[in-house]
């Protein structure tokens, strides 16, 4: 009953093996080796994209921070939703690599920007000169960190106001897989199709050790990428055992197949809270993120069970007054398994879980 | 017949397996992981250091920038050699990390800073004022960069010297186990009792996919540490992966055994080089790594057999006269094996390898 | 009939011939001067604080990017208003000083910081550990930047809130004489003892050419802050052309006398303002600054008649429908003369001026 | 007898009286000012170069900052001699502005960078990838740190080599008119026509306050200049002060004047010092410096005789044995008088001075 995050998990056996296999003799070093060359074949394929450049980092930080730095000039403003992930979980990142561009906040519900709202920051932006940062680059989040989804007509509309001030786009996808299988659509759809210009893949809360691919849409950027991230200090000598994970994960539609498993945990989660009295959910389900309220003594219940989870914002205390409510986040992973979820319904309710 | 680098290696069998074993069930992310208590525990024991501060990082240009800009302010000087890692291989990350001090080179014979030369040097730095930058620390390696040891009185010495300004002192460790064992001497003796403050303690040259620990003696920094290595997007969420490669490493004193084992097949082709007419050793051997001189004709012969290895300084041409010289880089790893050894030096020599 | 902003005013005739005084002959450079020990004096004399630091510069950008700079880490927050210069104006002068720290708005009414919503916001901030930025200081305007003014007992809350997180907290005072004297309490009052680290203290606004100090009143900052100072080019080595202005501003409390003609004459407008119809204030008066709404013919004609003045904010358009409204910023200086109030007042109205 | 450094003397007549006339009334501020539009103009036409960006500022490492970061990636490499003022006198500032370029030494005699070492700098640098640091600029200093002087031949020959690796130049020019009068060619020839891409053009040393001009011969990195001044802290709002004195400077050949003023009192000063018994210059005088060796009894005279100057290096004790030596720097300047010359002299040879 581990619901913390889907970083909590581990990877999925032909991860494992890939490294295994990918551990024999010697091999180039620095991204020379023939794995990641089927890497980025695969991935412009996927992606429709045949002369996308792309790169792997460990880290959806490194990841983020590196496309932002890339696409934004240290005097300009990035915009972005206040509950982003570059905004509220980097410690400053994108501060860092880009030599200190502004992140400004663009409101919408649910944890998605609106594009109005973004047409009108952009608007007002539009008469300073040089005494405010500039226009710089929109990032969006999908899934967002609400949990919720854009649909790839939603991110046009978005890339469409920003393009409309010539500004690129950044596209956070550490949970892309989920969010892409839920739509039903391609990458290139949710992606370059869209306007989006650069997509942090995450692969890492989606079964891999820490492997997320960076896919620049604009072939002219990737040397500056690749220096930037050798100056980050992203670089992997033994860059293989990356490459091996990504492919192992690409490979067969392993990595399509996690993220509906994870968002059918998730799915039968909301299903089964639906039931539980006096919960909620704060936000439509996008994909494997729910974020929900419990009533206090329910989720006495489901910690006294063992359940493991955030209550979010992380701020609440957790012992409240027993008629009162707690709201968490809760998070469904490519292993989660029907019994985790069926057992912490049961918990919140009292019952015994079912076997 | 591999000698490019210790980073072409893969890993041993006891890192894949304890990865396997971490793989199992949910893990806290970001570090909270039990392996890392551990490693910790382990890290201090070993360094005789109980209040150390200890981190993992995924590569070692990771490892010393954010070791330099935790102890070194942006308008400061980070004394090294001139052919130092961090002011040769690292495309500016110390300048990056460090909001922009300043690398300034201290000369020495073999690739070894010289202690008076350092001592001249901050004289020399003692009265400029505001108006250059200012004393901040020195940074040494061990083996250094040519393939030299220092020893702990070496050290010693220059820590001396840093001491007397009021500077700390950064050992890069990227093959940290090899001088170690090449020295015979204890952790303590070659860091902190040698007045080393901060290590980079490397393991991705010597069987790890990408670990390198930083060993902070100082704990005072340690937080300082912890925000810029996020803010670096240098922590891993599923930090768990790079606890169990460390754990594995120093478990049973496998990392001092792989580094013997590299020494050893140094010292093997340093036998062999020394009965093969025409070639000389540009510096001492101090462990895994020769730099040597060929013939052209040896060279070509070797390049014929399929030997890899890199022509040093790199910016000799493959071909040259038949009668001429050409000077290269070996390295030794873990994994090397004497028959590729013997094969080396017999193709070098017009011979076939012995079986 | 100039009232764009108190920096499109000239400089008193003391200034100049301080400026002609101070160019008799050799003197040492880069701060040395003699007449910086007479400004340093004087000021420490003036706010009651023997040991603080001071410093020139000539700019406010450089004065609150570096007294920033100097106070927080670049992995933390700087709170201010929306509305503060460091947001709004200064091109990212504070991420680039600090290193990329993030400017958090607190909100406000009147363009002054609450300190309930600041209370709030560093509760708020207290448990993210290391994911996001950390608590850095507070800084706060006065006047503000909607010409509003915070009185001593105000500030004081502010710090306490700063205080009680441990925060440092800045104050941007480049129209500090005009908060001042509208205040009526001591520059001490004013800050220190109202918990203020840090003052810029601005002249340029009020009569000097392009001169700021920098007032530390914890000194161990002070080293620090004469580093970042040349690091910034902001060091000047014919340095006693700043200090002349500066002693001159001092002298027989010129400095105070100039803020109190500018406030004089914004209350001058304020009063002719409120017999004007259809006219409004949007904040009340803190010092020589003014934000109101006027009818559209009377900006009409106030233009036709040669008026200068900013819409505010920027984008409105100038042209709009008779019967419509713009709002406008309106900034006396020390030598706003009775006449251009006048004149100004009697074109909103159709009249001539008086003479 | 004031040799410490022409930033030591004020500023002339002229320069004063246009400070009083701009002083008049009020100014469009950041620039805007009608006397900038004269600026600009002015220079184009000096260095027949109409589509040139001129730029302002008040200090010499600011202009140089800012001129290496508008032209140079934060990985790149800024070549330069060891002695240039960027790399000794700025405490980092370039490193600063370029968010961490690397200040690579090309040696060369006296001071002046040799076409031919930086051919071969280059030519090593061009095989290393993403591992080090690229090649970025050239920055190239007349007159030099050492007094000498570059011709336009050899500045050109410099310019060629850099232009071979696609690079770009900047001449640090804070002595550029004490060069330009002595070598008697036009601005042009000195710069654009030489290769040169952006200039430091100094008027601080040579009789302004505090007013540099940057010259950007390539228009199109003009905007990403304004933004970098601006965020530096480096946009004056009362930019009329520094347009008044620049003009006033450049009006009638004023600053040419000026320059050989200085030039003529530090060949005075080498012709005496010839008849100096145990004297010696360290370099060939280019303009209006002298770096001499003095005995050490001549040097004693003339310090209690009030000779103010500096020991150059400057770690040389002031007192030292009666028949030992000591080099020293002397710098004349636009009001260096010919008797403070005399007088110097006379008390090195313990005469009294003429009359």
């Amino acid at each position: 009953m581990y619901f913390t995050s889907d970083n909590a998990s581990g990877v999925p056996a032909p991860v494992l093996d890939a490294l295994a296999r990918a551990n024999e003799g010697f091999a180039p070093s620095y991204g020379a080796d023939p794995l990641m060359d089927e890497v980025r074949a695969h991935i412009r394929r996927l992606f429709e994209a045949p002369e996308a450049a792309v790169y792997l980092v460990a880290t959806g930080t490194a990841a983020n921070a590196l496309a932002l730095a890339t696409h934004c000039p240290p005097w300009a403003a990035v915009y972005c939703t206040p509950i982003a992930h570059i905004e509220e979980d980097e410690c400053g990142a994108p501060e860092f690599y880009t030599g200190g561009a502004k992140l400004v906040h663009v409101p919408g519900a649910d944890g998605k920007m609106d594009a109005e709202a973004l047409a009108t920051r952009l608007a007002g932006a539009a008469s300073v000169g040089v005494h405010n940062v500039q226009k710089g680059m929109v990032s969006l989040t999908n899934l967002t960190e609400a949990g919720t989804r854009y649909s790839p007509a939603e991110i046009a509309a978005l890339s469409a106001v920003a393009r409309a001030h010539g500004l690129p786009v950044h596209l956070d996808g550490a949970r892309f897989a989920n969010a892409l299988v839920a739509e039903g659509c391609t990458p290139a759809e949710m992606t370059w199709r869209a306007g989006v210009d650069v997509l942090s893949l995450g692969g890492t809360k989606n079964g891999l050790m820490g492997v997320e691919a960076v896919v620049i849409f604009d072939p002219t950027r990737a040397w500056e990428f690749e220096l930037r991230r050798k100056r980050g200090g992203h670089l992997f000598s033994k860059h293989r055992f990356l490459s091996a994970q990504m492919a192992a994960w690409l490979k067969d539609d392993l990595w399509r197949d996690l993220a509906r498993h994870a968002n059918a945990a998730a799915e039968r989660l909301e299903a089964g809270l639906a039931a539980v009295p006096g919960t909620g959910l704060l936000y439509p389900r996008g994909g494997n993120m729910l974020f929900a309220t419990l009533p206090r003594a329910a989720h006495a219940r489901a910690r006294a069970a063992g359940a493991q989870y955030y209550p979010w914002p992380h701020d609440q205390p957790e012992d409240g007054p027993d008629d009162g409510e707690i709201s968490v986040r809760l998070v469904a992973s490519w292993c989660t398994q029907p019994q985790d979820v069926d057992g912490f319904l049961a918990a919140l309710q009292g019952q015994h879980a079912p076997v």
